[in-house]
């Protein structure tokens, strides 16, 4: 088999590293940069990042929220780019358009890696992010496995998104049957929910949105929401066959429960802070379940990928140079971001 | 079509029910008659009672426990007998030998009910002893399609708690799944319990009992257990794909999650009477599940009485005169039936 030639790239010629970094928890991100870090070995592939958004898990990180992490901290997980160096047992090819989500590789032999759920390895799952050098930079490594090409028609200036929040809410999608004659609620219409209604819609699911902003109306409609419900008023019952929670509060459970129809799924991917209390009768004479997802496996990550291009998927973004990340930061953080904030390079 | 022949029998000669019933919360049963209800209509059938167990939900029933129901209180609801009358819209023919279980009759126009859920009906479930009368009595009648033929090879003396406590475990282990390399684990090795174990073995699962009464093992081996854990003990990690939970305490539900392995499923069939409380984390980083299962559909139950037939599975029972319902009664609530009474007419 020909080898592909190398093709000159700006990493290659220059191998420093440029990123922003925090180095105390609450501190703005600076600039910094990092020696080279040599040619990658094994799976490993360098990336040149062209675009990286930010994630509400990097102001997690940020904040401190999530305990103590790795300082100087370089966040960002939801990375696209151009393969620019590989290892020699990495699959991709130089110059191949990828993109990164929060796991940047797995154990490969634990019982979840060998079953096809990578992402719930429990022999040493590798985060973007948490511990190594994430995409806030002008180049990152990552295990070629978790590098991901985009297929052709996805637009590499939005895709970043996709690669984490896309992920985390086509998997439950996916896994809990949302379909052709299923009804699919979606709590929060804000950086997850708005393409879980957009991935629930173009599954064949009828979606209702629910949120207390009410302006987000026309927002939820246009995304394919059959209607938009106040999260804080009167909830419908027995509405939805499957309940995907995209916020991260302390939600009054019970009564949520009650907007599932019978045999229906409650389903967290926001993170309250506070353990759940649940009346037994909806779980018991009602059938009805409460489950949980995160992010996805590999290969959950390559139908999403096809999935979206196939069906014009894309995330609502705003866009900023990477230089203006501590602002990009701060929207985030204040829930005043449209509906995602992409760092060009 | 030819119209069987109408066989005498003791029901038919006798049309009086003798039944055995309490007339206010906490009172012993006694022994009442009931006038003739005259001839069955629609698809109604009386069946002469031959076995009828005694549940724990019986007891419930006569201790008040869930509220004011009917008096006098008829109870016995794993009824077995013999079909002695017939509306013209049934379907059993005269003699067939039936067993009947917790629910006698569903709308059949609800949304559960044209889906073969009719278990959940929400349409007016009628439910075998509770406001109509039960199976402690020499006739009871219900709606055809809520009486079973039992297979061929069904020992009619053992098979009543099959139709209650043997379709409230079958339900949720075919539902959820256990089978070919699944690991069940079954809480509480009592007359729910030890039932599930035999359904779970014989479906192909590997099944690990958990019991606080360590004396229970060879009989947990005995039914198809791997082996039988100590319930207040140190519990292990990981260990099993599915959890039934067949006891009606409050447990500390956060350690018993933890004994799911990644993607596994805690279900209830038992009742507790507190509100569950969960840590959010195994839900979302181990996509672990919660949820309860009530007795089953009658597709349900005609795939369990195949299977228990099938593979010989029968209930472990003691057996009384029906003149001695208060002694049972009182044994079930004790806890010290071994492991289910079946009352004989």
């Amino acid at each position: 088999m020909e080898r592909p030639l190398r093709a000159p790239s700006r990493a290659a010629m220059t191998p420093t590293i440029h990123a922003w970094a925090q180095r105390a928890a609450h501190a703005p991100l600076e600039a910094i940069e990092l020696p080279d870090p040599g040619a990658p070995d094994g799976h490993d592939v360098d990336i040149e990042v062209a675009h990286c958004s930010v994630c509400h898990s990097d102001v997690h990180l940020l904040d401190g929220d999530w305990g103590d992490v790795k300082r100087p901290l370089i966040p960002g997980h939801e990375v696209v780019g151009r393969v620019v160096a590989r290892g020699p047992d990495a699959a991709h090819a130089l110059g191949a358009l990828v993109g990164v989500g929060w796991q940047a590789g797995a154990c490969g032999h634990c019982h979840a890696c060998t079953t096809g759920r990578e992402h719930l390895c429990t022999g040493g799952k590798q985060r973007t992010c948490v511990g190594r050098q994430g995409g806030f930079a002008t180049r990152v490594r990552v295990d070629a496995r978790f590098a991901f090409e985009l297929p052709a028609g996805l637009d590499a200036s939005t895709a970043g998104p996709l690669l984490c929040a896309g992920l985390t809410v086509f998997n439950p999608l996916e896994r809990l049957g949302a379909g052709v004659g299923k009804r699919v609620g979606v709590v929060g219409v804000g950086g997850l929910g708005h393409m879980a209604v957009r991935f629930a819609s173009a599954m064949g699911a009828e979606v209702i949105a629910f949120d207390p902003d009410l302006t987000k109306k026309d927002l939820a409609l246009s995304l394919g929401a059959r209607e938009l419900l106040d999260a804080k008023g009167s909830l419908p019952a027995n509405a939805v066959d499957l309940l995907l929670v995209t916020t991260h509060a302390n939600l009054p459970w019970d009564a949520w429960m009650k907007v599932l129809d019978l045999e229906g799924t409650l389903c967290l991917i926001g993170v309250p802070s506070a353990p759940l209390t649940l009346g037994v009768d909806p779980l018991l004479d009602e059938q009805k379940r409460v489950t949980g997802s995160v992010i996805g496996s590999p290969a959950t990550m390559r139908r999403m990928l096809t999935f979206a291009a196939l069906h014009g998927i894309a995330p609502i973004t705003e866009r900023m140079p990477m230089a203006r990340v501590n602002e990009a930061v701060a929207r985030v953080r204040e829930g005043k971001a449209r509906l995602r904030v992409v760092l060009d390079a």
